[in-house]
């Protein structure tokens, strides 16, 4: 018996298990302080009415003989698959319904998609970037290249011709930095992976945050895309989903590798390793889609942005560096005095009692910066703002 | 780029897709015809009262910004990780909460858990078996070898000390069969592992309708499973969860290959490439566990070994050999004149219109046998068997 050895080349623990390990530690030694968390990126309003009244009739249904469902289809239900093709022809994407592929949430989906690919691919990942990219693909022993975003490319990083990838991990807007690239931008992403006969894994969880109507909110939005790209998106984060799990990946009916369809195989893995979402989640995914559910969620993301406004303030007014923000819950920042992130975490935590994400947790080039995230509620972000000011003022680098 | 070829391996069609298709093309070429569904296994009565109210309250929870929940744990929530466990000590078995995983159903966990083992690993497997064993195996390019179930053996394979294997599949009460292994035969499977440096791969998803006391409801009740067991168990069928998704994966803390523990490999996994189950639907599953819930759930067992015993009186008055029905919603019966399963399948659907499941479609050893379950309607299931008897009457053999 032999385990998967590659486990064995993980780090240690998970980005968020450390920080979470280190602020419960902090607070059991500092009982009486109150830490307010701009950390980990989860949501803190509730479902929307709609979706609560929807969720509440499938769990009706569910209770009465005549309404009860059993196992659904692997890939969805169709009203759901066509509730999100809907949603994609607002964007002028034309979708067939059987491209789209219901999920429990983008994050299973990202790593569960490279089961249909071989090992021995290459894999191309933005340096810093949301760390289950790197690990899912560590566990399958496959080789890793990196592209490096920077201040100069504005965590950006563009097709390097020298660089050969077979499968191509784009996040926009991204986590960690929020950055979003333009579709000229991701244009020349999708030449470059059809040059290279690689697939683009697309991950858009955050595209329900984007303002400005120039820049694209799919892949698919760049031409050429449907010859060579994967999209993965979720509710999480668009209508307050993270503890309700529902997502959904687009996998084009005219995506091939080695002669085969994508999207075949996919299907081929999900009858085999899953067996759908819960009902009674789906109909609540559903009503997300609606007239009503989509002013209801919007409100939310409105309320959020509002929040993601007084970091940048805040950043702009003390002439802190960053990224993200105006099209992206997060906002990635500069540490001051050349600090390292992890460095800047322990001291914001120690000296303002908030709680960030260090920018070495996403990658090499994350370290020095800092992720700060827009979903606290208003009073604690002000409240944190009005620390950070004081923090930051206070900040002597020659302590460094 | 390279796909996973292994995926080219796989044999084109998922079973019970296969039998959808050709129940959906024979409806449609007999519009008139009431076909009876005794084929894929999936539950028919509602949820239980007191887990629609547990989902209801959940929903409504959500809605509320004061108990809204966003990310749980990965693992499941403490809540239900403690139903589980107390649900195990109601059986004598004393677990760890920490050893308890919560998932969105066994079909998943069983699939994903390959991911912490070797693809040089030899996979032993019973012939026949629910498809997915095999299939997530030669997806991953393991060699599998198979462990004969027949008639002589009352589909109960035990180890052969000839075979080497380092991954072993049971199934018990078995899908399709039936069968269900006494305390000394799991005990004979348990020393042949540990001898083997091998891990069991304990399927319980049907432990819920074992009536005979002296059988084992989990491979934890036979001694030194500690070491070398890891155990998948479901509500789908206990409670009727196929629509709402909720399982539970047992990894004991003292389980160690190579070194290391498979509770923490298997925490890793889970970490990075899920994000747990919906709350809702894990206090529906809390629900499940409480008196009430167990009463109620209880009663919907009894309707189904109900129906059970009308299959199991009709096999038994027509002279049929079988097994399963008595401690399981399966029953698994030698067709008549040593017909083939798939053209039994279709006569029994074209002569009595009753779909059932061929057992060829769980591997060689099923070839000759037929599965029927329980899960019907019970004016349905009588109905099916006076066709059936019927259909048995005038079965001509010289036909054949």
């Amino acid at each position: 018996m032999n385990i998967n050895n590659n486990y064995l080349n993980l780090k240690d623990s998970y980005l968020f298990a450390r920080i979470s390990g280190e602020v419960k530690s902090y607070k059991a030694q500092n009982p009486g302080r109150e830490v307010i968390s701009l950390g980990i990126g989860d949501v803190t309003l509730p479902l929307a009415p709609a979706v609560v009244l929807a969720l509440s009739k499938a769990a009706a249904e569910m209770g009465d003989a005549e309404t009860f469902r059993g196992y659904g289809e692997y890939e969805g239900e169709p009203f759901l698959r066509k509730a999100v093709a809907d949603y994609y022809a607002k964007k002028d994407i034309e979708l067939d319904t059987g491209e789209v592929f219901i999920s429990d949430g983008s994050k299973s989906d990202v790593g569960n998609i490279l089961d249909i690919f071989s090992a021995d691919n290459t894999v191309l990942i933005p340096d810093p970037v949301y760390p289950v990219y790197v690990d899912t693909n560590i566990m399958a022993g496959r080789r890793v290249v990196y592209m490096n975003g920077n201040e100069g490319n504005g965590f950006l990083p563009l097709p390097d011709k020298d660089v050969k990838a077979d499968i191509i991990y784009l996040c926009s807007p991204n986590n960690p930095t929020g950055a979003v690239y333009s579709k000229e931008q991701l244009e020349s992403w999708v030449d470059f992976a059809i040059e290279n006969d690689a697939v683009i894994l697309f991950d858009s969880a955050y595209e329900a945050f984007i303002r400005d109507e120039s820049l694209p909110t799919s892949i698919f939005q760049a031409s050429g895309a449907w010859e060579c790209a994967i999209e993965f998106c979720s509710l999480s984060k668009t209508a307050g989903f993270t503890g309700t799990r529902c997502g959904y990946t687009v996998v084009p009916h005219g995506l091939e590798r080695g002669g085969e369809a994508l999207n075949r195989l996919w299907m081929r893995r999900q009858s085999t390793k899953f067996n759908g979402v819960p009902y009674i989640v789906q109909r609540g995914a559903e009503a997300v889609f609606t007239d009503e559910g989509m002013a209801q969620t919007k409100e939310n993301i409105n309320y959020y942005m509002g929040n993601a406004k007084l970091i940048t303030d805040t950043l702009s007014a003390l002439g802190i560096w960053y990224t993200g923000g105006e099209n992206s819950p997060y906002v990635w920042f500069k540490c001051p005095g050349g600090m390292p992130s992890w460095d800047f975490f322990s001291r914001l935590l120690r000296e303002a009692d908030i709680v960030g994400t260090p920018g070495a947790g996403f990658g090499e080039n994350g370290e020095g910066f800092f992720r700060l995230t827009a979903f606290g509620d208003r009073e604690n972000v002000a409240e944190a703002m009005r620390r950070f000011k004081k923090f930051m003022m206070g900040f002597d680098e020659s302590v460094f």
